[in-house]
């Protein structure tokens, strides 16, 4: 399992609108993706116009190679990319340490 | 229950001698941190030299206040400030969407 971080930038204003329409795109995109396992959405605290979306998956490549360069990538997009200030900064992690989840 | 999210960048090929540090930091600190709840160390695969460190903590405060203006800090910092290589980006972040945890 690894986790995608995807650091996310959006103009002033539109959180409301963002939410459901990235809920939407993870909601009916997400779940047809190979090695798709689950999904948070983040909402900046300190910047609100900032976000951080975390998907794990089964593999890198079902992010890198299935899902990006798949026909899926581009409905994702369709959602989510009338929102983004600027690209969207994303990189992949393995799970080093934990505790847990919380509980 | 927020969410700390802690961008870290090590020097190169000190990986090991990291996460043994922060894990012992981990261990012996942040149980004793008011409101800690959980944590997850995250390892860069595109970036090897970035962690992203996950703690999630009941209130802001617990970590803003009680903790980093608190005597715990300095103990903490002295296992994992040796092995900074910038300063962290440290923001707090509230959850918007989720699918759950993963299985």
């Amino acid at each position: 399992m690894i986790l995608e971080v995807a650091d996310i930038r959006i103009p002033p204003g539109k959180n409301a609108e963002f939410e459901a329409a990235i809920g939407q795109g993870l909601a009916t995109v997400l779940p047809r993706a190979k090695g798709f396992i689950a999904h948070k959405v983040q909402r900046g605290i300190d910047s609100p116009e900032r976000y951080i979306l975390l998907i794990w998956w089964q593999a890198l490549e079902n992010h890198t190679v299935d899902f990006r360069q798949g026909p899926l990538f581009a409905e994702w997009r369709s959602f989510i990319g009338p929102f983004l200030a600027v690209p969207p900064h994303v990189e992949h992690f393995e799970l080093a340490l934990e505790s847990g989840w919380p509980r």
